[in-house]
């Protein structure tokens, strides 16, 4: 269900039939040595194709492009603001609700993309109050996660390069990743880089927060797949809600 | 030279030795029933691989999402404003720039995003004089395509699912080109289409402008490759300014 | 029918009887040694009066300023960006369909202006779908324009303060025309303009773009009254829309 | 020294000569039955072509169209808004500057347009500190229009196509006036009006706001001699001081 | 009746009862050596609290910054912008409207705010036509202050820091007013500063106008009394109206 | 230390030897029956004043109005969009910094604003590096929360009139709660209300989220000043790296 690959004359019903699009999302953005600038956006894409199959939604093209304020000064890292990102997230949102979709999930793969698809998602949802926008990022894998790390996390929200994102790419996409380049960096991050804006170049030089010597595809599957039946839950909760029979 | 396939370790020197983005830009879009829907991605895609492997350029994730407003209310279109495609590609050009890249060429599958693309370039121009911005959309194809096609085209300047586009796709991405459903369909577009909005229902029920029966793999490659060959020397010739070679 | 000099007890039957705007809008913009700066403003103004005789419709005061990007830095040239120009024109169009007209025709003098022009014309397109909005740069002029000149085009859509913008102001508004200082100035205008930022400034030095001294009062005649029969063709064709006449 | 009737030739030094540029500015606007919907219009050009005259000033084009809130709902009425004016203003503004202007006088012809003249000075002025922006609506004419008038305002600050401004019109602009339909309607103003939203059609049918009929040329002479004295001054004093020589 | 002291379970009912909202605004700006920044905050927020009493209104939480353009450079003062201003009060009065609120009075204690206050109230009106919205500004009390005044006035519009205002706070807040540092200070302002932009320190360096030892708390309960009860008679005027006894 | 009671003529020295300007920023939102409408906003300025004590900062009137979709539906809640705070913020940012300020701290009481706090400071730093701008909710009181909280938090980051908002409120404003009316509501908030647009009536009627009952003045001192400490050190950290002195 790959949407882009339908044609005009058999789509409609189709849409009419799953009403459920999915939008993966990521960014452009280092990642250390051991992987790729694409990272996140390898992960959201492999990960929206399995939720699509086991939820009967389409997967619209990737949107490559994303918030990478605090990183944007590593080489690579392309940052798109806020603005941006929310109006065009809103005109995607508004034109497929026209097309008949009544679902919206946002796999994203980038932590900075949160802040602008919560806020498109509420734009969406005044102007369409029987529209469900979803904005997922490994929901539910806070437990998961505690479970399977060896090595303590550097924060409490952030994670990068590390031995958990490592993990997802080894399970995801690991022709992508390079484990021979893989360091163990774990950087001081102060407390004060919660409360005032602080360009990670400020405690790291190499982007990665943690060791990430220590992934493994197992650690990676073992989380992905609780994120995964999690965004399958949820998706179908709000199918049924659009379908009234919830 | 995929860009999102590099990582940030060694990104920055590649960048300082190649200095030229291309970022492919598409749509989604209605087509016909023989063509996807993510027609002119693919095309945009293709050509800038064959286009960055003669100039050294990076090349940046596929922006999928583009203005269709005269095909928005066919199946499948998912349209995007100008202004919000305009601010997209203005951020995305400012840390193209800081990250070093002097060549920004946008390569266009879709000629509703023509008037955003130009916009951003002239305000990234304004912002960063030494900064060589193209937007790209088969340039210098026009007598070849003359030569090439058998029937007359629709419209002076539109060309859509028709025997040339479809020719394009043969050529480039025929796996996806389904010629058993091709149609003949050639509009009467009014005279006023040009000089008052005019969503494309209004004349067309296929979106389909001409014979898409009489595409061929080989007509593609006669105007794709003159495509290719201008846009390489108008990158080329960029790469010459900015190092002051010219 | 020049609609500023009104009054308002009268203007309500006959805006509900015309139904019909005409806005005149040009720039000021250098035009060479022989052509005044606001040459635009008055061609567009002239035609409209012209155009407004045959349809009965109301000429708006013109709008003399416009998006003058390419030519900003010649002396005497005032630039508006697009948006600001959109944004006006929005207004306007507003107003004019509360007022009670349903056909907003633009004659617009200058090419600078086509992007803001239609932008706006789809924006009200979308909020009032029974109000025509027509954009118009001497339409359906392609042709006379080819058997008329006699020297080749610079370019394949610019033409300014040459054979034929000096032939349209010699049949126009002649009094503002000085031939004793008509030059020839074939420059040469690099592909790469087409497809990049480029000042005029980098081609030309007189921003005229071509032979000024072959201009003649009957080459506009034939030109310019070809454009005045297909604007009125089209406005008479709009109003039999909104009259549900067609 | 029409400022669109100059040649780009020239006027590169004519402008460094003057540096003074003055924006007649106006409105579309319902004036009751004997005065013209474009007066406010042509009292602006008509002002300004005398204003000039003595202060080596160039005249732009007038800007015809104004911010006319209050009045919008009359017929005839053409309203833009406060942010598209100030938007436009800026623009200008900025072009001026570049060209060589260093005073930029805006002769207000409509009280309406005050706000955004102000707002759209203080922007410019913050951007470029050593350009003098004037805002003019009939400056210092307050004690010369008490000695003139025979009937009270209606109002503390407004008037409107009533006694004084009808003896603008014919003074500067009689072609335009029809006193055979003057009429007297002094409207009772509610003293909310200056605190709340209140389209005028809450107080008056015809947007006469007092008694047109005892206007006279000579009252207009009168009042508009002081105010050009008076504009005169500000202008001079501006250019004093951008010539340091105050 | 306190707004902010209300609890959620009881205040809908209280709501539905009263329907009238006010909100002091006020600014933070340099109003010499005897007053204090928040001058403007004091006032607005006492008025406000007087004039609730009579009217049986919600006193909103006062907003404290303004709109400060002219003072902006003297020590303490902050300064929002009009656009600021203006969309945090379209925001707020959307959400009072929606709370079942009719009328909303800003009680201005800054001059400079006017603009905003009068703008924000225009645009809401468009929104809601049932709303009323009233800007108020010491309404009326141009009679009284010329009685009241021993010293001439140095502005027609402005006063600031004078013999008027610190007689309004030596009413209001006494508390707050420093007699013995109040100072004399009469400046010459310039004729140009109504027609360009002006900050205040090109014609003074205290920001006082005029002479401020010369305030009595006398002087400020005779003008304001009569502010308090022009506002109690329109906001009742406001309220006969949304309940249509009027 | 009260900012708007100092005065203009003595304020300038005092900036240069503080240098820290505090905003306490709140809302207006319902709170249940126990808690003002206004919690937020003392729970923020009353913190204000004892960090400001502690660390010789001022603390600038307080903003009492804030982000609160979640909860705009409640009686008595008024919403401001993030564009409009955030637009407001860095105007304030502008002024603070430009009047000698170079640690600007919010102290936040209302989680909802937590978006546009961070943005506003992203942008302000932006364009003065050398400006610290602080945004501050409770910081490190996570543990302590945890240790003094009797029952389970009903959310991960959501708490509101709760055991733990109703101590904070009978330790800093005891006199705006009245615990008689508190009540017991823990309400089943779903997983779906962290990944989709969830105003808060779809799984509470009074907004509060959990046991009011249980909350006491010795569990608000505890955490209360824990958090103050905390903001102590993180405002003394920014004057350090400021002053050179880190």
């Amino acid at each position: 269900m790959i949407f882009q690959n339908e044609n005009s004359f058999e789509v409609k019903e189709k849409i009419e039939n799953s009403k459920i699009a999915i939008l993966p999302i990521g960014a452009v953005e280092a990642h250390g040595p051991h992987l790729p600038l694409g990272t996140d956006n390898y992960l959201a894409e492999r990960i929206s194709e399995r939720v699509a199959e086991r939820t009967g939604a389409f997967v619209l093209p990737t949107l490559p492009y994303g918030q990478v304020w605090s990183l944007k000064n590593f080489p690579g890292s392309i940052n798109i603001s806020n603005e941006s990102l929310i109006s065009l997230l809103v005109d995607m949102g508004v034109s497929l609700y026209e097309q008949g979709f009544r679902v919206f999930a946002m796999i994203n793969g980038h932590l900075g993309n949160a802040v602008a698809l919560k806020e498109a998602a509420r734009k969406l949802y005044q102007q369409y109050p029987d529209f469900k926008i979803l904005y997922l990022f490994y929901p539910g894998t806070k437990k998961v996660t505690e479970e399977v790390r060896e090595t303590k996390s550097s924060h409490a929200t952030y994670f990068h390069a590390c031995e958990i994102e490592t993990s997802y790419m080894l399970y995801l996409a690991k022709e992508y990743v390079d484990m021979s380049k893989a360091i163990t960096d774990i950087p001081n991050i102060p407390a004060s880089a919660d409360v005032t804006p602080t360009p990670w170049e400020e405690f790291t030089n190499s982007a990665v927060l943690g060791d990430a010597k220590l992934a493994t595809k197992e650690k990676g599957e073992k989380i992905i797949e609780v994120a995964i039946d999690n965004m399958v839950k949820l998706i179908e909760g709000a199918k049924d809600e659009i379908n009234g029979t919830k």
